[in-house]
C-alpha cells in the first residue's frame, strides 16, 4: 500500500534559520470571550510586534485523580480551555506582514522565496484578505524565524538555504522554514534511542534506513509549536510506530494482505486494550512485546497517554482505527486484484491517510482541542480534506519509486489512468489537479470554521494541522535519495 | 462470523406487564452539585415512593446553529447537564426495595421468579450493599412495573408469564420484565415500514425472516428508559442496518471474507462520510444508495444524527470502526483458516462485539454522558467489559445453530476445545464461566466507577449499559426457534 511516512536520507550539510516558531494564537481582547479580528491574525498584522515569543508551556491534562466533576462542572477552567491561557502566553508571536506564499502552477525554484500569489488563490486567502490566514501557517513562522531577535539572544546565523529537491509542478502549497537544526538533532538522537534501546525496532543491518527516514526533520518541521522536545517526542514515536506496522505487517519489510485483518487487530490492541479475564489477559499483555510493531505501538502509545487527555488519546484511537481500516480495505483489492474506481480510491485513502498525525497538534502544542468542538461537523471535515489532501501528496512524490516497485501499486495516478484511460503523464497531472482542490476546499472549510467559531483552541488547532499539511510536504519534497519526479514536464 | 442480532420468531400470545420502565436517576440534594447516596439509589431505597414517573421527555441535542462557544464555555449547562435535568425530573422512580436479584449457578426455570442471591455475588452488590444498584437495573425496572398504579392510571393486567426459552444453566444474569407490548408493537410496525419503503431492505421472500427477528421486542427490552418511540427507532433502525451488512457483506445472505475489506470501507462511508472534489463525490453520494446494507446504515445513521450530538455521533462511529476492524480480522482468519489461540479470540470479539449498541443508550435516553467522561479509562473498561460479556451470550446461545452451520464456525466454546483440548461439554462449560467472570469484572467496574463520579450522567448511562445487557440476555434467551441449548445437562 502506498507508504505513509517512508524512510529516507537525511540532508547532510543543512544550515538553518533560528527556531523562532511558537504558536500564534490570537489574544482575546478580554481573555475568556470570543474573538473575531484578533483569531484571524489581522489585530496583530495591523500591529506587528517584534517581541519574542515566551515560552510556551503547556498545561498537561488532569489526571484520573483528579475528581471529575471538578472537570465537567468547573465550567472554562478544565482541560479545554487550556488553550485560552496559552493564547494569552503568545502575545508576542504575531504573524508577520502580509507576503506572497503559495507557489501553485509555478515552476519548481531552487529556494522556497516567496513567489506571486496564484490565480488560485486559497480559500483563506479569499476569506482573510490575504497571506495571513489559516493556510499560510507554515509561512508567518518562517518570518517569525526571520524576526530580528532581541539583545539578549545571540545573533542567528545567516538564513539557510533550504534543502534540495524541488516540489511537484504546479502543486499547490506553501513553504516552511528549515526546521531547527538544534531541536531536529535532539529528537534523531532520542528517537534512535528509543528505537533501539526501548523497543527494539530493528535489526542492526536497518539502521542505515532508520538514519534514512530522518524522522526528527520531519517531526520538528511539523510541530513547530511544540513547546518541548518531550513534546516533539510524543509525535515522534507514534510515527516511527506507525510505519513499523506498516512496513512489518503490510508492507516492505516482510508484510502481506494475506491475514492482515488478525494481525493489524492484534496489534491495535496496543492502542485500544484487551479487558478480559484473569487467566487469559497476560498472554495478551505477553503478545504486545512479541514483535517491534507492537512493542513500538504499546511503548509510543504510552508515552502519548501520559501526555494527552482521555479524550485526545480517544481521538488518537480512532483515527488509528481508521487508519487500520484503510489498509485492510487496499490489502483487500490487492488481494482480489481489483482496481477501484477513482472514487473508490479517494474513499480508501481517506482511512488509509495521515490524519492520526495532524489531530494530535494539539498535545504535541501542550493545549487541547475540546472534545465536543472535534466531533463538530465542520472540524471533521476540515480535518478529513487536510488529511486526504497530504496523502495525496505522499502518492505523488511516491509514483516513481511505486512504479518501480514489484506488482502494480495503487496510487492516485495509476487509478485515474487505468479507469479514466488517460496516460500516464496526464493521469499524474490530473492527479496534482486533485490535490490542490483538496487543498483549497480544507483551507476554504478551515476559514469558514475559524470565522464561525473564533475560540483560541479552535483557529490554534486549524493552523496546527495548515502547519502539518505543509511540514509534511517539505519532508516528501526534500526526500531525494528517495522519491525522484517522473519526466513529464 | 458469530451473528451479532440473528433473525429468531417473534413469541406468539404475550401477555405483558404494563410499562413503567423509566430512568432510576437519582435526585442531588442541590442540583448541579455531586451526590453520593442518592448516586447509588440508597436513599430511594431507605425512602421509597409508589408515585408513578413523570414523562421523561429528552432535551434534543444542541443544532449546529448555536454558537459553539456557549456550548463550551457555558459552564454545566449544555448538552453534558441534560441528564442533571432528567434526573431531576424522574425522582419518582425510585428503586424498589431490595430483592434477590442474580441466577448464578441456578438451574433454569419456566419462569423469571426472583431467587436467593448467589455465593457469588456480583461486585455491585458487594460495593452497594444489595441489589439496588447498577447491574441490578433490569430487576429494579421489573419491581418498578409490579408497583401499583395510582388512582388515574387504569389496573393493569396480572402480570404474564415470561416468555418461553430457557436461560443457559448457571449462566450469571438478571431478569427483565416483558417489554412494553404496545411500544413492541409499534417498533414494530414503523422498523418494518423503514425497511421496506425507505431503504428496500430485503426482497418480498425475505419478510418472514425479518418479522422473525422481532428487533421491536429486542429493542424496546434493551431501552426501557426511551422518552418516546422515536428514540427507540434510532436503535432500531441501526440495529436492523447493522445485521444487514454482517448477513450481506460477512454471512449468511451473499456474505464472504473475500475482498471484505473494500466492501466494508464502502459501506463504513455511510457513516464517516468521503470529503473530495466536486468531480468524485457524486459517484461516491450514488453508491450510498446502491445495496440494501448501505441504504441502510445511511438512513439510520442520518436519523441517529439528527438526534445525537456530534459527540456522540463521533462516538458510534468510533464503536462501528472497532466492529468493522473484528469482522475483518475473524473474516482473516477464516481466509488462513487459522484457529486463534483463547485470548487472541477475545480480543477479535472484543472489536466484533454489540458495544455499538449499548453506547447509543444516552441518545436513546435522551440525555448525553458528556464526551470527556465517557473517554475516561474507568469508563472505557465499563464498557468493554459489558460489551465482552454481553457479546459471549451471542456465542453460548447461538452454539449449537453454529455447529450445524457449514464449516467451522468459530465460537469461544469451539476455540476452548480446540486450544485447550477439552471435550464439547467441558469447553462449553468453561466459556459460560469466561462469561460469569466478565459479567462480574463489568459490574465491579461500573460500581468503582459510580462511586468515584457520581454525577447524574455517569450513573445513568453505567445502568443504561447494565439494562441494555439485561435486555440483550432476555431477547436471545427467549428465540427459542432460533436458538437451543445444547444436550449438556
Amino acid at each position: 500500500m502506498p507508504e505513509s511516512g517512508p524512510p529516507g536520507p537525511s540532508i547532510p550539510g543543512q544550515r538553518s534559520l533560528p527556531s523562532g516558531a511558537a504558536p500564534e494564537v490570537p489574544t482575546p481582547a478580554v481573555p475568556g470571550l470570543p474573538i473575531t479580528a484578533a483569531a484571524f491574525g489581522l489585530e496583530a498584522v495591523l500591529h506587528p510586534t517584534t517581541a519574542p515569543p515566551p515560552p510556551v508551556t503547556g498545561t498537561p491534562p488532569a489526571t484520573p485523580a483528579e475528581p471529575v466533576f471538578q472537570r465537567v462542572l468547573g465550567g472554562p477552567t478544565g482541560l479545554g480551555t487550556n488553550s485560552l491561557s496559552l493564547a494569552g502566553s503568545s502575545t508576542g508571536t504575531a504573524p508577520s506582514p502580509p507576503v506572497a506564499v503559495a507557489e501553485s502552477a509555478a515552476p519548481p525554484l531552487p529556494e522556497a522565496a516567496p513567489e506571486a500569489v496564484p490565480e488560485s488563490a486559497s480559500g483563506v486567502e479569499r476569506v482573510l484578505g490575504g497571506p495571513t490566514g489559516l493556510g499560510t501557517a507554515s509561512l508567518s513562522l518562517a518570518r517569525t524565524a526571520h524576526r530580528p531577535p532581541p539583545e539578549s539572544v545571540p545573533a542567528p546565523p545567516a538564513p539557510a538555504p533550504p534543502a534540495e529537491g524541488q516540489a511537484v509542478p504546479g502543486l499547490y502549497h506553501h513553504p516552511i522554514p528549515e526546521p531547527d537544526p538544534l531541536r531536529v538533532e535532539e529528537v534523531s538522537r532520542r528517537i534512535k534511542r528509543w528505537a533501539e534501546d526501548e523497543v527494539q525496532l530493528y535489526p542492526e543491518e536497518w539502521e542505515g534506513q532508520f538514519d534514512g527516514f530522518s524522522v526528527g526533520r520531519y517531526m520538528v518541521g511539523c510541530h513547530p509549536d511544540a513547546p518541548t522536545v518531550d513534546h516533539l517526542m510524543i509525535a515522534t514515536r507514534l510515527m516511527v510506530a506507525e510505519n513499523a506496522v506498516d512496513d512489518c505487517y503490510c508492507e516492505d519489510h516482510g508484510g502481506s494482505p494475506v491475514g492482515l485483518g488478525g494481525r493489524l487487530l492484534l496489534a491495535h490492541t496496543a492502542l485500544d486494550p484487551l479487558h478480559t479475564t484473569p487467566e487469559y489477559a497476560p498472554a495478551w499483555l505477553e503478545s504486545l512485546g512479541s514483535d517491534p510493531p507492537r512493542r513500538a505501538y504499546r511503548s509510543a502509545m504510552d508515552y502519548f497517554t501520559a501526555m494527552a487527555s482521555p479524550s485526545q488519546v480517544d481521538r488518537y484511537r480512532h483515527d488509528m482505527a481508521r487508519l487500520h481500516l484503510g489498509y485492510l480495505a487496499e490489502a483487500a483489492w490487492a488481494e482480489t486484484d481489483h482496481v477501484p474506481e477513482v472514487w473508490e480510491y479517494l474513499a480508501m485513502r481517506q482511512f488509509n491517510n495521515f490524519r492520526p498525525c495532524p489531530t494530535i497538534t494539539d498535545t504535541i502544542g501542550g493545549y487541547e482541542l475540546p472534545a465536543d468542538l472535534h466531533a463538530r461537523p465542520e472540524m471533521q471535515r476540515v480535518i478529513a480534506l487536510a488529511g486526504n489532501a497530504t496523502t495525496i501528496v505522499n502518492d505523488l512524490y511516491s509514483y516513481t519509486k511505486e512504479l518501480a516497485g514489484p506488482g502494480r501499486h495503487l496510487n492516485l495516478p495509476v487509478v485515474i489512468a487505468e479507469r479514466e484511460k488517460l496516460s500516464e503523464r496526464d493521469a499524474y497531472l490530473k492527479a496534482v489537479e486533485v490535490h490542490n482542490d483538496l487543498m483549497h476546499a480544507f483551507e476554504a472549510a478551515a476559514a469558514e470554521l475559524a470565522a464561525a467559531c473564533p475560540l483560541p483552541p479552535v483557529v490554534r488547532f486549524l493552523k496546527g494541522v495548515a502547519t502539518w499539511v505543509d511540514g509534511n510536504h517539505d519532508w516528501h519534497r526534500t526526500n531525494t535519495f528517495r522519491y525522484s519526479l517522473p519526466a513529464f514536464w
